[in-house]
């Protein structure tokens, strides 16, 4: 393992040349187009790490997972699943055209925008303060990192740039899949988006999913299993945008991406990964992180299927 | 003519048995279903006019085609067909998908909701007030009815439930189709949409268009001719929601639908016609307004095909 | 009117400099790019004509128009409108969306090809043979030549390459739009495309469609009335594929153009134009006949908004 | 394990009240709807079986599995992937929708019919006769039952019925996507599709798949490992049309589903179940064989996730 990790940066870096930055969010087009850096966290404690593992980035969709989590410990899986559906989609993150032509009206699944919105507007709290911090409260645990803290600057940048998200919500709003001010929604999510972690924190998510909700370092569970095995499982079909089949097919991890440029992985009863390489993808995905997980996955085979 | 007038109404008032008042916008549900009424003005003055010809309602899409001439003469044609198309789309009038699928974010016309909402934005005005204050003006105008104004509790209602024009407004936004307050676009839409007008305040608008954009009364040109001609050409294709084609075939006159009830037509060189009649087709169309128009243009050979 | 034809075909023969010959029949491909003709048939009888006025070209969607009403003529309106809409649509020529989107199922209107395939299918006759000899007599008959045959070198690199037609016609049989054989219905549809035409024979067909259906030369009512309207009408809503809207804006005139370059016009009561320049737009419209049509449109104010 | 089987049928019957049997293929209509039947085969060579497990059905879309590794093995997986996306749609099998939206033209995945067309015409063999026969010599091999036929009837009413697929094959030819005539490659298509088995037959593919490739009778190599992965990964992520997102989350095993009533699920390095259940659910699927794998999953601990 020490030999993987000590390679793993220097093999993948050049990976991060055909990759570029995203800038649709302007305070996200300041971040280092090759960076790169990795955090490996198994069920028995074990640590390995490399690179860039401790530069700072925002979850971005990666907080689709916890929302996910939350909305589910807060309303049940019958409710949740009446907003939002299960199923993947080959759209991309951010379209509209399924709510319309469906005839649903719900959203494919809780990892594009339009499901993200919904079970965010499912969290209990009275307030989006208390709801923000409620979501922060979970990831502190879950990344055994209490100084988790909102970026405000992409925070504002995201909520600047917003309207291809405001659009999903008041059309959402227009058939009732989500009430109340859509304005006071989308404060939360843009704040969970512009949650700051690093490599190692993402990690620590990861393991807790990969150990079923438990912590591996004090055993209290903070999320239910069944949750986190409906979360595993929509990661594993949901969590890689339109490129998630790919992703199932040559390395076959759950995991979830960001625009941000991190990947939580969640190897199921073996371990926690977290990548950063804000190098992007066409599909929005970060091309050099693809790559340390393949390597990792082929090496150890961490395969699921 | 009086002739046909004396038994216009009798001859189809049972359509409105088959349509149903809008209910969608609620103010709007409060509207008789069994009203109905027409009036028409010819180039020489002549007015003939029949049923609930003076009752009030609110004009809806018909303001579509008032802010079309509006923003074309503020800003030209070139400058509103760069934002807004000129095809018609067999889309319904509130639909968003071909906004996202068509890789181009421009509406297809300034007939559907997303393409009013454009040529609304493009209004020369200070505030959201100035630019209403102008299209009433223009209103008046062209109804030769100087105190038109706005339902207020319509205009409330409109706004209380309109997120899926919000939808619509941030999804161009997103693409810069539209620029300035998604909020403040919309309101002088709302507004416009809630004025309130009688048959022969549309048939006064219908008959100005079908001089070429000149007062019968005044001689004075209201609108320059070839924005009259633009403008019948569209409600032409796409005047009638997706019912367009048909009504073109079955009744070929220049005319723009509301789901207040209202109907504007617009014989080149020869007459304009209002008919009001609440209950509504499928399409949003006023059931009985449409016979009346198939009725006249019969009688009348008015068919411009 | 002799001085516009003097200059018609040097006022716009730069045009064709701007567009593309048809390549996806390789028989199409042979045209010259740079050729530019028109005719024009009063109903008094005049004629006028410049440039390659005498070239000849094959129909392609033109002959959507003799379908129709041939199709008309053999089953009444209601029949052929059970199959096919009226309604133009902003998607182009071969698309297969609308089909499934929808959930009807059955073609928006008879000029994109799905609904010309389906009128054809409704056609009189008992072989492919003898409906291909009907749509060639109505053509002779429309174009008072008797000589117009069909393009065999056309016809089978049509076939050859009519796979995406060959989609859009199994699809309408999936659901029963139409019914029998595909390939003897394509037949029949390739056929009809391919019937070699020259100025002079489609500004006589769109003499006798500004002419209610009766031929100026005999007196003969070819086609009834009432489906010349309704034909001059679907021309103008659905004439230029998804360009139709911006035809009617900027030129007023019903019309029917072909990939082959042709474009056939019917100005109601006034006249049949008929223009051929094989360069073609983006939309797949003769680049150049349009601007001959606008010119023609303005000089002689054609337009009928 | 033996109580298991003993209740798993009364357990599971009444759902089988729930559902349709497949009518869209006439042959298909004759099915019992009450039949349930399952097999199960581990790894280490145990069977346990219950119900109706010696009924034969056809494969329908499980033959889709056998032609993915079939086409893998001829072409190499960089030619498959070429014509073939690997990425889950929410769309239904037979949607030809995103093949023009998406402006690729290329199916999403295999699973769906498009995508198996293509895998299908990718197949080497001389004539559709000699490839037809390499599919049922891999089903035989895979299913350990050399007298695995195809059922005539069955194909001929496939055939019959079949212009929704010729629709998409002609789609897709036209866009090269697939090359040779479309009849012979749909002909191998509704061949394969019409290959009658068992439960313990597709138990035995199922347990094929969950020891990579290997037969666990004869230690032979039928399929290369990597091979085995992609179609274990695509059938969790596209096995059961637009309900593979819910039956990942909730039953979490590779699987895929026919109309004819069968599932063949292969749960990596532990074992394979053949389920068969011809009441169908809206989406397709085996309503009781779908809870028959619930259940199965939940007492066994099989959720890969």
């Amino acid at each position: 393992m020490h030999e993987i990790f000590e390679n793993i940066i220097s093999n993948n870096i050049n990976y991060t040349n055909h990759g570029k930055v995203a800038t649709y969010i302007p305070e996200l087009a300041k971040a280092s187009v090759e960076d790169l850096g990795v955090y490996l966290i198994t069920l028995d404690g074990d640590e390995y790490f490399a690179g860039d593992y401790n530069k700072k980035f925002t979850m971005q969709s990666i907080s689709k997972v916890l929302t996910l989590m939350l909305s589910l410990m807060d309303n049940g899986e019958s409710k949740v699943f009446e907003r939002v559906g299960m199923e993947p989609t080959g759209d991309s993150f951010n379209s509209i055209v399924d709510l319309e032509l469906k005839n649903i009206h719900k959203p494919f699944n809780p990892m594009i925008n339009a499901g993200a919105i919904a079970t965010t507007s499912l969290l209990a709290g009275n307030s989006p303060k208390e709801k923000t911090e409620r979501i922060l409260n979970l990831a502190r645990k879950l990344s055994d990192n209490p100084s988790i803290k909102i970026n405000e600057d992409v925070y504002l940048s995201e909520k600047m740039t917003g309207d291809r998200n405001r659009s999903i919500a008041y059309f959402m709003k227009s058939f009732n899949v989500i009430e109340g001010s859509v304005e006071d929604i989308l404060d939360v999510y843009f704040k969970q988006c512009s949650i700051e972690v690093t490599c190692r924190d993402i990690a620590n998510i990861g393991c807790v999913l990969a150990n079923d909700g438990v912590s591996v370092r004090t055993g209290e569970t903070i999320v239910p299993k069944h949750i986190c095995r409906i979360t595993k499982t929509i990661m594993s079909t949901c969590g890689l945008y339109d490129a998630s089949g790919e992703f199932a097919v040559h390395i076959g991890i759950p995991a979830k991406s960001g625009v941000g440029g991190g990947i939580m992985a969640a190897v199921p009863r073996k371990m926690g990964i977290g990548v950063y390489g804000p190098a992007l993808d066409e599909k929005g995905n970060s091309i050099a992180g693809i790559q340390i997980l393949k390597e990792l996955s082929e090496k150890l085979d961490l395969d699921i299927y």
